[in-house]
């Protein structure tokens, strides 16, 4: 069979040894497997942070992919390990959430517990589960050992409330922002598709509002946003964004991950 | 034929999962292909940054080495996405001035608008060019599609005026930091060896200004530099730059990039 | 042979470019040695928390594994080049203690000095010398030149005092924090599984005091740790480590590594 790719999403950090100690581990077990990052500045401990930028990326990556996902603040408390086996990938991790995202978006998928512990390394840390569990599960997973080996099927694995969008008013919506990025960037859970639709209708005029906030223009591109003010845009992920022209919409409004969006129609 | 490497530069740091998704959708195109990382740390939108970190390092890399940059302020605009062909290397991003150092150093280039949009993922968004256009065209340039197929050579890229060097008095010249990396170091556009020929010759003594400052003594060495104070130095990099023994001489000085270098000779 | 790894660990930061050159400087050595880093977070200069980064990760790694490391602020200066030779791995940087830690784990050990230039980038830099020194001689290596090629055994590299742990009082032992991570973890030097031992026998107390602090107490797990305050752990690492319940224990104590810590049985 052909050789596998195994994809790392930590908050540990750039500054420490951490993420080297888990391709090491990889690496040890599974001398073939390719081993990429997705990213390791998810802000520490920050599981939703984490289950998003899982959900807005992983289907980018080819079948038979393994995620490799260590953001687990409850180490050494009595939170499952787990592997999410979905159509295409597959999702090693702790059962705190992080893997909501997968469930939503995913028709059919099956939810392993972790429990065979002759492929953990010994002995197994209170504080590491990164390097002792999910690594060599991840690991193991990309010689294709099968998943039914590693443990049994449950059925309740831990899943956040979506943030909904909710209709609050005859013509008036509520979203939130669910990711900030780098560049300030703010993403909300408003569909871009829908507000595209909306925003090219005759008679129709929109405005987005955020806390404390005067109303704030939709444009379709990035490039039509006008200096100096925070606009939305359709972004990338295929969600509303708000964003300002080449500097931070985070910094100037001071929103954080988790505040309403208000959408009115005029 | 053998298999190649994609080379990442970006503007988009360590903290998103936007550096992730450009490795999955090469790795779903190309599943031969090494990916390597260039550098994600380019202040964001700095595209003479960008520009100076590529002409630096590429031709360490061997032939065939595709460099896939996306340090692209202008996407959504009207900017072409470009690839660069030269003797050795492969390169694909936005014509915003970026490969600017490359046509510089090369005696033989050709630049391709990339028009071909087969080869593009579908929907292209308006904001994130990198993903839908510029890493889906490194992954088949890697898998070998002839580059004609991508779209018509054109004659007219574009390319920064080149900041040079100028004699500005009977024994004065001046020239510009280009780039201060993360040590702090100040690089100029004072070629090295140039600079260590003079410093080299009797009866002649050689002074550096910044903004400001005192004359700025120039040693043939780091490790001979005072302490506590700017010194320069044949930089690694073939230039001469400014620099302080343990800490910032950036910081020191409050020099930014851009500004100007006056060397006197006396 | 079977392909073989080589692992990077630099004070390069992820800002720049420097880290990119050095796998172009490999990639074209050697097309098909496997390239990962170990982190590039070390702080600027910090030899002893390379030292410690090197010594925590490096046996998680395959036989084989030659390790890149260049925290090296003595470049152009009088330091030696070296390779370290174990069972297990090998270990390419400059002679300025780094490697302190390897010669403490392991029985045996060679090391090398290296002299063999024609094996250089030319011209040899004298602010460069992962460039053109290091990454060279490990990208050869990895194609199985053998060690004694590159130059001749030395018996004298230079190795740390080791920061030992000392009994002070008839109940009192003192150490020192030999590492901060970026949770802000501070990782002593008292093995984790001596003071369990400890922790664990009838009608004995322990505490820890850290310069100016309160008695700090002991958990066998950071889970059972109480809120807001800080408190010791074993470490996955091995150690005892200062830690705080979802936030840095180093920000709340300002505690710096080589601080003294002092374990008081009562």
């Amino acid at each position: 069979m052909a050789e596998s790719t195994i994809v790392i999403l930590t908050d540990f950090g750039d500054k420490d040894y951490y993420v080297g100690i888990l391709k090491g581990v990889i690496r040890s077990i599974a001398p073939e497997t390719e081993i990429l990052d997705l990213c390791h500045g998810i802000p520490q401990g920050d599981i939703r942070a984490a289950g998003f930028a899982l959900q807005a990326s992983y289907r980018y990556f080819p079948a038979r992919t393994i995620f490799l996902c260590v953001v687990d603040p409850g180490v050494g408390g009595p939170r499952r390990p787990i592997i999410v086996n979905t159509e295409q990938h597959l999702f090693v991790g702790p059962d705190n959430g992080i893997f909501s995202g997968i469930y939503e978006n995913e028709e059919t998928y099956t939810v392993y517990e972790i429990t065979a512990d002759h492929y953990f390394r010994k002995p197994v840390s209170r504080t590491f589960h990164g390097r002792d569990i999910f690594a060599p599960v991840a690991a193991w997973l990309s010689k294709f050992i099968e998943i039914w080996k590693f443990g049994e099927a449950i059925q309740n694995p831990i899943r956040w409330e979506k943030l909904i969008l909710r209709r609050t008013g005859e013509r008036e919506f509520q979203g939130h922002v669910v990711y900030i990025d780098a560049f300030g960037n703010m993403i909300s859970n408003f569909p871009a598709s829908d507000v595209e639709k909306l925003a090219t209708q005759r008679n129709l005029t929109l405005a987005f509002y955020l806390k404390g906030s005067e109303a704030i223009p939709f444009y379709l591109n990035y490039s039509l946003g006008p200096e100096n003010k925070v606009f939305a845009v359709p972004g990338s992920s295929g969600f509303v964004e708000f964003a300002r022209q080449n500097s931070s919409a985070a910094a100037a409004t001071g929103i954080r991950c988790g505040e309403v969006v208000t959408l009115k129609l005029m």
